[in-house]
């Protein structure tokens, strides 16, 4: 028999990202582009980078432990343990056993889940299975963790400033203020080479970015046909934008982001033209009779459609971009992190609301599903969960490195990337106390990372954590 | 509310692997290393490998075609997808994704899950995924399909000798001939670097054999433990080795196996010595007072406890080891193609008996499990599984090549590791019709699969499978 659990989702979340970052204005300038290309262009207003001493276990390694002290979790309690990356650092020993570091003291060392792959959607993967272990005849009665870590790095050239790093850490549970509509969930999954990563030695992707945004658009649309026939087969009646309160996107640009909730919005027309106020009708019904595939390379309609759309553009999705536009992409972080700029936009008025959440993973594996938000028991009640994510706080508190910090950080990276017998600067200066930190790389490829002290006065007494496996091995 | 299903499990298996191999005896002398080495050291008698026109996505293409056409499957009934496999063709693009090429012609696109990754342990995370999405609230009746696909390689070395390369395709549902006990499951999860693959631009592991053989032992204790400490939670009784028919074990090389079930032996002894007979106590009491990481150590402790457990392996393990002889370490395959081997050999005199599964991945991640065995119905019968996956007629249709052959084929294989723009020797000569290959990668990364035509007389005129995205890309 599965398990009992009610309204089972998400209960907390913790977001990290490093501290340094560029502006895009200022990458503008230093790249020579046009003025407004990144910030108009791609619509993003700053990008978030590790340094040599960050990567996404060290992230990782930062969300999970501040969540659990947060929330004054004992780390037993936790019974599942997994990650969405497509970061990879080694291609066979996951993230997650990196993490298990964490559990060690206490002992705790029955936690299931491994590492979820596919480009961006690996979180949205981890988190279903989370959710779904919970409703399981396997569940313990324990919490799910589910982390969402990557740093997207690009080759010189117009993908560079489409970069972005962060990781998120989500407890699972039942009674969740964010619960899962698990029968309104329409994915479209298919074979494509939008975007991928074959050069193994390299850390940049291989990206056809015109592709890659059909591609989104083409999964979007049928996911959307996906969800709406099951609303309509639950609900007996149509569905439409105006059913959710919010639209949560994944954000490669947050230009995307707008063309993809145009998308939808012509969609609905397409569907029932009540849906749409009658100056929409009027603007798009030049379209209507495009072919799918003409509709994709049209900029008049992606033009007209954005502009009919923008009202509610400003409504139900632009309180979700903050995050995205002032990190940049985070590949599977990047829709929590989403939807975590809406936690702190809207915290407490989102009880009673339906969000909607599309996740594109390249490749392609795409999900939209939704949210039923409910107001939520202390500790893990909405406005706690935005009290401690403190969104501003830790965006106020970066440091804007110039372009060409940034661009020398990259090289060093692009040298060092699957190498071995380095130490780094260990310069945590930049960081917040509690942030684990990249010490050094041994001659056997092993990771050795450090905690810089929580306590300011003394954060040069930096805790180690040794990289070694359990059997002694001293170093 | 979650499902309704019950007894969820492994409805129905495919396996496939490369029909060309090299025997242990013939590679034993070609090292020029003691005779035995390899065929009793090991425990190893013979081992399949990938030639240039195969590879962990075309065997699992063959694998997932393969079981939806014996079973007669619409492809339509398939609503989750998952891989299991620490091969990794692309950082990024999931195997999953090129298995979607399968379901293209019937429209189905809504299928859920990706790949999960951390060595050889992925396929189990995959098995344990759908069989919870099937007890959760977001089942939504249809199957799920679970991939195991790995190629084994090693460099040149004391490691080489334990390769092997498989695809096993498994269909999960209710009312399964092989359900599992929900309840019954022991992880054990840590951070160790006893095998991992930092070095991207290789295809081979790092291996530190000992420290991955006693990280094995270590993790099957605790399993063990916490796997006993629930049946004793449920049961009211202590569990012991006689409370399972079969144990099945992840099998990297069959020594090891032997080993583990020792192990196992001598915990029964430890908790409770009636557990085993008088001359086994005899035998093992000077023993007792290791410490435990002493008795990790004690040759003299491995040959007593496989001596007195010898009788008891050879009814409760012995028939689980025919494949993984034959073929070799699959990784994520090869505790499912031990468990195949027991199908094949036991098949309805299976039914009513509980079968105890050990899954371990390097990195570490480590789950003793158990399935309950009923006979089931056609065609998910005991009888058919056996039948339709017929292991004899494969392992005897095989190739055996000369290891100057199979020495060629790694060097080749290692010069074209994540290389791009070569056309293979598109040489199908020795697979069986209906096997997927490898023909082409161009100068873009994509690559290009056929499969050999089903009909022999005409197997000439091969059909081909485009490696490009839904947008027109033409090649």
């Amino acid at each position: 028999m599965a398990s009992n659990a009610k309204n089972v989702g998400i209960l907390a979340m913790e977001i990290y990202f490093p501290p340094t970052c560029v502006q895009q204005e200022a990458l503008e300038a230093h790249d020579g582009v046009s003025k407004g290309k990144y910030t108009i262009g791609l619509g993003q207003d700053c990008m978030a980078f590790c340094t040599d001493v960050e990567d996404v276990i060290s992230m990782s390694l930062t969300a999970v432990t501040s969540l659990l002290e947060k929330y004054k979790i004992d780390p037993k309690q936790i019974g599942r343990l997994e990650v969405g990356s497509e970061t990879v650092i080694d291609k066979s020993k996951s993230i997650k056993t990196f993490l298990m570091q964490t559990f060690e003291e206490s002992g705790n060392t029955d936690i299931e889940g491994v590492d979820s792959t596919n480009a961006c959607y690996g979180g949205t993967a981890a988190l279903f299975n989370c959710v779904n272990w919970v409703e399981s005849c396997s569940w313990d009665g324990r919490y799910g963790l589910v982390v969402c870590t990557d740093s997207a790095v690009y080759a010189e050239g117009p993908a560079r400033p489409t970069g972005g790093a962060a990781a998120i850490a989500m407890l699972i549970g039942p009674d969740a203020p964010i619960a899962f509509e698990s029968k309104l969930r329409g994915s479209h999954m298919s074979h494509a080479y939008d975007f991928y990563k074959p050069n193994l030695a390299s850390e940049y992707p291989v990206v056809d970015g015109k592709l890659s945004q059909t591609c989104y658009l083409m999964a979007l649309d049928s996911c959307y046909k996906h969800f709406c026939e099951k609303y309509e087969k639950l609900e007996g009646r149509q569905f439409s934008i105006s059913d959710a309160e919010y639209f949560v996107f994944h954000s490669p640009y947050n230009k995307l982001v707008q063309k993809s909730f145009a998308r939808l919005y012509f969609n609905d027309f397409l569907r029932n033209s009540s849906f749409v106020d009658e100056i929409a009708r009027e603007k798009l019904s030049p379209f209507s009779a495009l072919s799918s595939d003409e509709s994709y390379q049209s900029r008049d309609l992606e033009k007209a459609a954005q502009q009919v759309a923008k009202h509610v553009y400003d409504a139900k999705v632009q309180p979700t971009t903050l995050i995205p536009k002032e990190v940049g992409n985070m590949y599977t972080a990047s829709l929590y992190a989403a939807f975590a700029s809406l936690i702190h936009n809207k915290h407490t008025s989102l009880s009673g609301k339906r969000v909607a959440m599309f996740s594109y993973g390249s490749g392609l594996t795409a999900t939209l599903f939704s949210f039923q938000i409910r107001e939520g028991r202390h500790p893990f009640s909405l406005s706690n969960l935005a009290t401690v994510m403190n969104v501003s706080g830790k965006l106020k508190s970066r440091h804007e490195l110039p372009p060409e910090k940034f661009v020398e950080t990259l090289k060093l990276m692009e040298h060092r990337y699957g190498g071995k017998d380095f130490v780094t600067s260990k310069d945590t200066s930049l960081l917040t106390p509690g942030t684990y930190y990249l010490t050094e790389v041994d001659s056997m490829y092993r990771r050795f990372y450090a905690k810089k002290s929580d306590d300011i006065t003394a954060n040069h007494t930096n805790v180690s954590i040794c990289g070694n496996g359990p059997v002694v091995n001293s170093h």
